[in-house]
Parts: structure tokens; sequence; C-alpha cells
């Protein structure tokens, strides 16, 4: 049986994934993949998710050029966890022009904004 | 409106949580949270998740003493999923006795082992 036949989807056809930075261990974003997503990442070498509000295949990076390349792949003690080892190209993984997705630190009982825009998303999705 | 009520959980209750070592950036494991079970991690300042399959809060390490203690809590920018940054006391987050449940490394179309047994769940859980 190969490594896609053991990844464990949910009854959607999902498994969780988790994106971190391979040179810095900064955990970029998490997002899903489908079967076809997970095959896709691994054949490109690059991250191919699945939107659950599109509901379609999510080429990261397809608009903004933020691809991210693929250095390791992971999966969990149980097999439904994926986790991506990447080269975040652009150094920016967040739609909101950051680097990682999570940006917002629990503080006093608020969410505070921990990291600063590295580009304008208006200029990223022009 | 506070933190708590910001966090975004799913149809079931339910919001995807991430634990990472703090010290190294090592993705330990990955888990599911209610509002309940984030509430009380934020007051224990210890990892409270929600077991989907046992259906109750799952206060972690609590059979195994691996506790999970919080340095940080962040949100990513959709408020919809939780990172923790911890000390994993033991040194071990995995049922199996590994240190982090993401151990198995594709190569070559299959999921290679790649660390070793810190402790024979055996002799962790009795």
């Amino acid at each position: 049986m190969d490594a896609l036949e053991q990844a464990k989807f949910d009854e959607q056809g999902l498994i969780p994934a988790i994106a971190q930075d391979f040179a810095t261990g900064e955990v970029l974003m998490f997002a899903w993949m489908n079967k076809k997503s997970l095959l896709l990442t691994i054949e490109k070498q690059q991250a191919v998710y699945y939107s659950r509000s599109r509901k379609k295949l999510w080429f990261k990076g397809e608009e903004s050029g933020h691809t991210q390349l693929i250095k390791e792949i992971y999966t969990d003690c149980d097999n439904d966890v994926i986790l991506l080892k990447v080269e975040q190209v652009g150094g920016i993984a967040c739609h909101t022009g950051r680097k990682s997705c999570f940006f917002q630190k629990l503080e006093y009982n608020n969410w505070k904004n921990t990291s600063k825009v590295i580009k304008d998303p208006k200029d990223i999705y022009g």
C-alpha cells in the first residue's frame, strides 16, 4: 500500500495540513487537503490545498506567486494530519501580506497583532 | 468582546489546535478544542483539548504526566485555528512515547519512521 493510501481522510474526504517554514520552524498556516491535493503536492513538490469555502483545489500561490516549495512531508502517529516543511516563496504565507497566518497573540484576554504586513494585499492580489 | 468570544468554532463547536515546542519550534501534535477546553487552557496555562473519539475534555498529560505548559497562545488571520507554544513536560508529546507525533516522513512513496521511542507506552500508561 502506498503512502497516499495510508493517509486517513475524514468523512468529508479531507485531512488537516500544517505548513511550517523549513528553515526557521515558524508555523506558517493551516489548511485542508483532499486526496487529490495531497497527490498533487507530492507530484509537483509544491503545496496544493483544498479550499472548503470555494469547494475546489487551491494551488497555493497561484494568484500571489507565494508558492510553497516542499522540503519534507510528514504525517502523524494516526496518519490523519499532514505536516509540510516548506520554503515559503516571497516570505509571505498569509493573505494579509504577513509571513505567517499566526500573528495574533493572546495578551490579557485580547488578540494582539504581533507582526507587520510585509506587502500590502492590494499589491499582492492586484 | 474578549479573546474567547472572537475565536471561531466550527459547526461541531470545535477549533483545530497545533502544539509547538516553544524552545525548538518542533511541531508536537495536532488536536481539537471546544470553547470550554480553550477557556481551561487559558485559565490553567496547560493544554486542555477535546477528544472527538471519547467525546469529552482531554486534559493533556492527565494519565501520562506529559502535560504541556503554555508559553504563548496564538490564533490565525481568520481566528479559526489555535497555535500553542508549549513547554512539553517529560519531552514526550506522542502517545507512542516519542517527542512529536509527526515522526513519519514521506520517502519514496512510503512513510518512514524517523524518530525513536523515548519511553515505552506500557511504562507511560501502566
